[in-house]
């Protein structure tokens, strides 16, 4: 971004300089976040769900019913770590026979991209190390870049990756087990058992983030991490190293900016110190509906109406990229997640300059440089399915294909 | 607060440090929050507003149609710099002849909180200097402990104060001028005036905090410090160093969660890539319920209602600390906001152990430690008067004049 310099401050005085991290901003989101406002562009790049499947009229009366029963919660302040009976309703659905969890293990975030700057927050002084997947998701990488962390890259599916020598001397270790984004690779049972018991050995915190975990289009849920972490505690309320990140942005609406951490007390109370100077509290109107939501099962009754969906979606793009990119990019169809990660069959293929053709021809595209923290990754790219319908997914593919002959006819 | 040492640890190893800012949180803040919970107190120790001034069933209404309405606004993302409405029409509300607003000068937060800490984010490195009103409002010392700031603290009222000197080489100025909050005093024109010349020859960003300025019982409301500051600007959109910051939670519900800052367009932009890190976007539901509030005309049925029975209320408490509380404390009854400011006659009258005192008496109080990021400013008290009918009011003070005689009786 720009950053104002002294010259374009209308005063003849300088303005204080603004602090670092700001000077290091990558242009590529800049560009991305811009794309969205050109008419006619089809969206590929962003994350964002079918706006037909938001339940509107249910939602509409639940929160005029939330406001008229609940004034004093949905108007007035509320507890920083969350309304208690929304802590409560966590803590009962995250539960399993062998992970105990109380309303001291639940904090409410204004969305889940919150939990990621806590969590930042209470662990990263200057210089604090990152253990983080990679690629790594880019809202993690935004959250984070303000505190200057050092990153060691985790390439979970690696041959010979020891997660122990991965995790040691980290404050905590990122990963999105379900559905890695960008990748959209399933992490299996062994690489999660492997790490949890990796945590537990060395100590670091193990960021388990799971927004797509609802999203599962083939095969039956694997056990979260926590849980995996769970069945080696003591009987107590869950104290382990796993932090569970969660948000209703997929399952719901994003616009209620509801999400959840849910961790061993003590980081709960940092993440709530935390809190309280970032906002103070979340919003007791969205909370409640939420929570009702939650209560009503509606959540349930809308999760395989969403699933069917997207899957087809999902078929959709994968037999476009099929027909018309097999040439340029090699993909696998992911088990679950809104994203196919495609990497460029050339080493000469570079994705930044892909997005300026794909914009000329009227598709937005994610590059694989916004996921990686030292902006190098330049050979592959994550491509969306769940906003658009299977038409204008292969509509895209086409403008895609497009793109790649202009640029094929530059070089 | 308690930060998990090694030994408290359930697991055997150690776990990674917590970031060093959460070993300096003021324990005194957590009492005090604490005795919100305990049955039959008198709280007159927060800043709450009177949850019967909440428009409840108008607010349903506007809730259920806002959904319906606008689905796509309410139960999507937004931009990040907040619906474009809502930006326009705060824009429309604080513009004057003399100051020029769009929709680039206006950023929508997540609460007044959520400014303070993006204010912190964009301007604070390591050492970087806050020249602060003092005593100064504990919700900014939150906001700004974790980024280690070095404050220089500007007492606005004393002989000699000299503003250049004050905002000279620091990053941020930060000031309460409607009615400062903890002492409710109202900053007078000369000294905004002096304070906006010394922004515009230093180059210090000025922050005007105004949470109160709806809430004013006498006398005619103050020109604003960015309205003086606009006075000086070129006819173009606001370019100058003052940073506004606003809320609605004293003038409609704190539980929307909705406020804002209004600024120049450089500092928006900066301030926008530190929100995306931090929660990516406010709920569009609580801003269109918040925009609808504005445009029917709501906050304007409301603000007289408030302003009255607030009213009453301060006049309720000053009458009782006259007749229970002058043989120990010194005050002056103020022309807005929610709290009365009380300083000890004597030197010896610690309002730390007051506080103490005052909770086994059944009634919580705002020691002046809490608004001084040294916390050694013990000899003053914060009182509120907003959440408690005349009644409560005068029995609180009675039970503080009870705490008081119990200290007496130590010494």
């Amino acid at each position: 971004m720009d950053i104002p310099s002294l010259e374009q401050n209308a005063t003849a005085v300088s303005r204080p300089a603004f602090a670092r991290w700001l000077g290091s901003t990558n242009t590529v989101t800049r560009t991305f976040l811009a794309a969205g406002r050109i008419p006619g562009l089809i969206n590929l790049g962003g994350g964002l769900p079918a706006p037909e499947t938001y339940p509107a009229a249910e939602l509409a009366d639940i929160a005029r019913w939330a406001i008229e029963q609940h004034p004093q919660d949905t108007l007035g302040y509320n507890p920083i770590e969350g309304l208690p009976e929304l802590r409560n309703a966590l803590a009962a659905r995250f539960s399993t026979p062998e992970l105990r969890l109380g309303r001291e293990n639940v904090l409410v975030t204004s969305s889940g991209m919150q939990g990621l700057d806590l969590i930042g927050k209470v662990l990263l002084d200057k210089g604090g190390l990152i253990a983080g997947q990679f690629p790594t998701y880019l809202g993690a990488l935004d959250a984070w870049r303000p505190r200057n962390p050092i990153y060691r890259n985790l390439i979970l599916d690696e041959a010979g990756f020891d997660p122990v020598m991965a995790l040691a001397g980290a404050q905590f270790a990122y990963t999105v087990p379900n559905f890695s984004n960008p990748t959209g690779r399933l992490v299996g049972v062994p690489i999660r058992q492997a790490l949890v018991d990796a945590a537990h050995a060395t100590g670091t915190w193990l960021v388990e983030d799971d927004p797509y975990g609802g999203l599962q289009y083939d095969g039956a849920p694997l056990p979260r991490m926590i849980e995996l972490s769970g069945r080696k505690g003591s009987g107590q309320v869950y104290d382990g190293p796993v932090v569970y990140m969660g948000t209703l942005s997929k399952e719901i609406a994003p616009g209620l900016r509801i999400g959840w951490v849910i961790a061993a007390p003590a980081m709960i109370e940092a993440l709530t110190m935390a809190k309280q100077g970032s906002d103070m509290c979340t919003s007791g109107l969205t909370q409640r509906v939420a929570l009702a939501a939650l209560e009503s099962g509606l959540v349930e009754r809308l999760q395989p109406v969403i699933v069917n969906l997207y899957r087809e979606r999902r078929d959709a793009l994968c037999a476009a990229l099929e027909e018309h990119l097999r040439e340029w990019f090699a993909f696998e169809k992911p088990v679950g997640s809104m994203f196919v990660w495609a990497v460029a069959r050339s080493p000469g293929l570079d994705t930044d300059r892909l997005l300026s053709a794909a914009l000329e021809a009227g598709v937005c595209i994610a590059p694989s440089s916004v996921f990686d923290a030292l902006g190098q990754n330049r050979r592959a790219l994550r491509l969306n399915f769940t906003l658009n319908p299977p038409d204008r997914l292969a509509e895209g593919v086409r403008r895609l294909a497009t793109a790649l002959r202009a640029l094929d006819g530059l070089d």
